[in-house]
């Protein structure tokens, strides 16, 4: 990721224009900020029968426009609110539509693994592609699979470059230090991240312990007696997953543990739990805004890494028609 | 509408499979019970982090599923349920799924008449399409050309016929009734209206004063002098509107102000403009579901029809092939 | 609107190229020579048989297509010609293709207010679609909403601009000029009208008298006594209505009367009766080419506004990437 | 072709219901007594602005439609009444909606052979399936590729059977009998329908003399001295052709000349030219009704063999799901 | 899975009619053999050019169609053979088809995890619903994400009941067993076997030695000491991993090694490796036919369970409209 | 063809990038060399399971991308390769894709001429536009008609210029030269071939004696008699029919022999025939390439043109939006 950030004069379509919902402004202005642009303006209202409205200040007719819209609470009004700037968009014949998301809401619910359920995801690219996305953009989708679930092209981007360049400056302190998967459908992923920084890993392995009882079993594969832990995963909701790895990881003979995640989705649950976990570090990204309440009660332990300058440059290389592999030698 | 219940053995979509969302279902129950079934069961979840799951009890494999889902709030996270119930059944491989939203949201965004922004209905419209629905219903669109957002078919009844039946019953004991439509835009609906109960028509006029003020001045368009008046309406929002408009038959010098509207929609302001407001009673139906506290506080003047024997009589004719216009005799 | 049309040398659409079809090519010639541009040379031949078929005279591969194709008789055939034509620059590679209808036929069919009749509009707008154009231009629909029949963006456009203009000219010499809607289902924009002008209103009400004749109620709801007249509707078809609106108000007392119309699809009857109506003046637009006999008919009370300006105008904006509408302080 | 003509009593889709548009009403009825049934009613109206409209006199909810519209003149507009009749069905809810189209316009226009021109066949495909068509039926197509034009299946059959049929019981009157195919591009069907009445077969060759002149040369390619002959095509249009062709058999000394074709077309100048043309016979079909002047003017030579048994046979397989294939031991 | 195999009489979509293509007739006729019907005839024809030509023998007009065709090789060639079946049939007007593909190729391209590369599994599931599949079958996914790739509505099984149960009746004999996934992968369906069959589990993990190299070092996560083991995966293509599995195990102290997994993909250096591989057992489905010779050669430890009554039963089930899920208590 | 071969620099789909799959890489160099351009790198992979993986060496964002492959054998090898490739491209995000096919697979299935059977061309078409192709290019279509399949617009090119160039150079030295049309599905274009080059045509008839044996009967339908010989075809596969054809002529006088054909598709008998036909020149194109050894054995008969011209040429002015038909003066 250079500091080169002069845009190119000419592309095939129009200008780089940045809108954002409500969502995630803060993080949309940063990238604005990246961009050397300002946020394109929209006047976003929601009526007392709670309708949203949306009327964009200029026309965009033609321009190549990228809408900054995180999953974060309230989520479906906020989905709401992003494809309705997307059909307005396209209603005024924008030149080529992004749908930035860093979150993905429901990328959870991305299989049938019991009948009779649906697939959620798929619900949701589906209804980006008919409010009219040309393409979209996120990050650490649960399963890199639900690339497959759009028609349109994308470019699903991860954090675990940045959090790792940020771990492997703390390795010097760390003792013996192992990475711990906090979910199986976690271990391809963070046995790579142990790659990345060169460490052992281990297994978080949770089995209901009969059919009768919701009553579930933990133990841990792999060993963590006195070294230092990194416990990863992709999201945290509710906190709860985590404070059982935490505990598992003390109970095995853990030295210090600290936390990684990309998603700080932190649902109610997740703060109080937080706040009580032994935990050395909480390292996460600002994909989704973290209420200033929260990062107050958590300030001593908690690092949210920035993931503006990597979409910064992202839609650049999108615009100019650049490589954005090559961003990570890939 | 006649007391003929008995539903045919033999459709070509399996068995009628009444299925509801969490925003109206005391309606599905009255739909269900003029239909003489029991709703088929589905657990609707939403977790802490607001995502919302289903698991429907049993499948329903081939049958022809009808999806009672209304606008109510929180009008988004119900949009996404429904979207989610209609994408579940096709998942499950329904035989076909009719969507029926009695009041269907954002309506009343059905057209660019300012540049750059939304058509939300059309998006709507899209949604469900693409969440899987093979039909839909629904009760008095805010423009009848809504119709026409849809590709699938549907059956877009009116509740006029349930509303002038029962006016006509007051009729005799209204002096010299005269009907007021509140919005230019329901004139011609109006006008359908005073035909059926056979009074003459005036019409509310509102015209901003200038482009500076966003001050509106308001005219009556005929005559409601010491006549009782019907003012009538497509929906009940804010009551914004009605709230001027009984003031101005009223200074116009009418005598009883009767109000009537299909879809009861209540944002926060109405209830309290409503119990303020000198009118005689409130003529309105349950295609969405008015709070029990709103209920209670305008008690004495409020009236609500039920739509449930139209839209169980529907579903019925819907699922044997047979035609609805004829209910009607149209 | 300025006078500013250079074009701008860079598009990513490559270069605007006009084409005409055989509906309104004196339309199509005066939007040219707003743009200080030829038509594009294309054979369309129709052979005994009926068949139509086009042949462009040069390659439009990549270009900026707009094609000028109104909805005047034998409106069949000239759609068919419009279909064929926007196939043929699909085929052709075209860069971008925009149907230019100036009126749209059928747009009078746009809901079903009946069962077991079509939606039409609708229609239009899918054959339109399918038929490959991925834009479409036209004026003042019949309904607003019909926009959201079309998948494609769009310019809907509005003549009411250059014909309030024109009308506010005349205002002085007018007597308290009063504006009537020739139909309820215009009185909308009939207020917008009358706003514009600073005019009060007057609506036309039509009723049928029973359900077993045919025969309708006339009245007339608000004041024209001794007052100017301005009668406006969308468009003027048979002129049946607009005969018996023009009775309605002499009959209650009006001065002068003119009518004001964008369409002037006038069909037979049309003709014979606007000679005979008792009106001072007949304003419309080309937005449908008059027969010269018919000109030379109504010579002294017809005025002709033309919409080449406009649609010129719009077209250049379209084509730039530039708002169309700042062009409307909008 | 059995005499079976009971409709099962138990189909997918509905009862058979038939409609007809206005350009082929007779065969309608001729398809209509084949099965049985009567004719749905439906009122077609033509407004005065050209504007046809479309009302059912029942719901076909559910139910197995099949609306006979041929191609006759005016195309256009019957082809937009077919085109609405498909969509005032498919917003009726009709189960399936098969569109009977004898002779299909445009089957001509079916590739590019020269640059920029149309594809109009796979437009009328298109515009089809657009308006609702579930499936299709049609005779002799001019190119059978055209059925790869259609995403939706069809029945596209062949009326060959029956004229080979009857060319058949003529067979012992004619002297050494020689086929002779009147376009090269029907050079392969004029060699099936030979070997099916086991004679011989010869070509007109037609040859621009010259990239200059538009004249063209003619020549035959094979013998027909001495012998009767039975020039073959798919459609008759103006006739010109087929006049070149007469001649140029009789100059090379041909005896009795029979002319065949499926479709008759008969444009304008071709009623003049067969009224001249030294034929014994012409054996045509009723897939285009031919106007009652001409028959009676053709009466001694004309020959109209009905394909109404086998539409009608046709679609009481198709409405019962047999085979139609094996009809013709295929 | 009952014995209950009495086909209901009345299904909305016509009879049951079975197809299969060259990839594994084997199975096909066991499915056929489960539901007492006979396949369908149809020709298949390769010419010399390579192209594959289908004839159905009977129409499929209306009925309930399956084409059984798995995913063997060679699999470019059985894959096009599936989607011209699904066309012929599609074109023929079957009522409903269904894709039944025990394997499904290309599953394991699901995802972009790399850029510029292809997500070949969504592919082949867009051209299955392009050539005309209405639904589809297949079994244990690579991903189950892949389920969210289709529009269609689709079953997708699980052999693992079957396995499990097998191996259940294994399990007194075995020695303290451990399972072991052989892929980080397939971490949690391992879990899910281990807990079937309540087992501990243990892990293979595999790492690149460094960035140069394209050496892997690979360890075992969790213990197999002294303990028979389980090596389980989803499919065991040219048995490299699975070779490096045992070795890794049996270095770790393992007893007995038996491996399973559910699709016998076999590739070219499968099978040479196998016969040397010291386990016990090897225990398959025939999802993909086993070449005799192959069966031949692992006699003694081969143990292959067949789907087809799993297969049978679903398509009874789904023809019938009655639940899937049942099946397993779900 | 002029010598112009600079690129222009401004387009609005970026950069022409060639891309070439397995099936044509010489054709694809000679045509990078005509447009003095490299190749785009891309690692073509095929695993053990026959599963290709493709991965592009730089990113094709934005990129105005051409993919040669044509369809030789491994038929559904090459399909399969060119619709990953088409894939990989648009899931980069490519600006447009073009597939170019200089000999298209299927295309002799191009109707259903008997029921039951496949229309595989129109399934060909669809998997190219499923898998993202923006348009397509392709040389002499079995029938023009095909081009009708495509939804997409392409260009659909004939190498009879090139072919009817080389054959006028022969011209002054062959005998009374006539052309001959080896089946009667070219009769049309073997006129135009004959026009083209001023000579008379003779077709080959074939015709099946009896419904009860496969044996056909052979007749020349024109004279041939002490003339040199052109036979012509659209493509050449086992050589059966022209061998057939070969010898009829000579049969019936013929003096030399040469054939003509564009695609060389030499299924495996078609060598052994070739070597032995009784022919002065074969010359044909390389659409498709033609096995070192094949050249070798026919090297004196045999004439090779290359389409590379005409393709380089093609896609320069695609690329630059310029015409395609001037370039043959059409």
């Amino acid at each position: 990721m250079s500091g080169h950030r002069n845009i190119r004069d000419c592309s095939m379509y129009g200008d780089i224009k940045l809108f954002t919902g409500s969502a995630s402004p803060e993080l949309a202005n940063k990238i604005a900020e990246y961009l050397k642009l300002s946020l394109s303006g929209v006047d976003l209202i929601q009526f007392h029968n709670e309708n949203i409205f949306a009327r964009l200040h200029k026309s965009a007719r033609g321009q190549d426009v990228y809408i900054i819209q995180t999953s974060a609470p309230p989520i479906h009004r906020n989905l709401m609110e992003l494809l309705i700037l997307l059909q307005t968009l396209r209603l005024d014949s924008a030149g080529r539509i992004t749908a930035v998301m860093p979150y993905m809401a429901y990328s959870r619910s991305d299989k049938k693994d019991v009948p009779r359920v649906p697939i959620t995801a798929r619900l949701v690219a589906d209804m980006i592609e008919v409010a009219g996305a040309d393409r979209y953009m996120t990050l650490d989708l649960h399963a890199g699979q639900i690339q497959g679930f759009f028609s349109i092209p994308g470019d699903v981007l991860t954090a675990f470059h940045l959090i790792t360049d940020y771990v492997l400056k703390l390795m010097p302190e760390l003792i013996d230090p192992v990475v711990v998967a906090a979910d199986l459908g976690f271990a391809k992923k963070g046995r790579n991240f142990a790659a990345k920084i060169k460490a052992p890993i281990a297994f978080v392995e949770k089995r209901r312990d009969s059919n009768a009882s919701k009553a579930k079993g933990l133990s841990l594969i792999g060993s963590v007696e006195n070294r230092d832990v990194i416990i990863v995963d992709d999201e945290m909701d509710t906190a709860g997953s985590m404070t059982e790895a935490v505990k598992l990881v003390k109970d095995n003979g853990a030295r210090d543990v600290n936390i990684v995640f990309v998603h700080p989705v932190l649902s109610r649950p997740a703060i109080k739990r937080l706040e009580d976990l032994p935990v050395k570090e909480i390292i996460t990204t600002d994909t989704i805004p973290i209420p200033y309440a929260y990062r107050d009660l958590l300030r001593d332990k908690l690092t949210v890494l920035s993931i503006s300058p990597l979409l910064g440059e992202v839609i650049l290389r999108a615009h100019e028609g650049r490589s954005v592999g090559e961003m990570f030698h890939e």
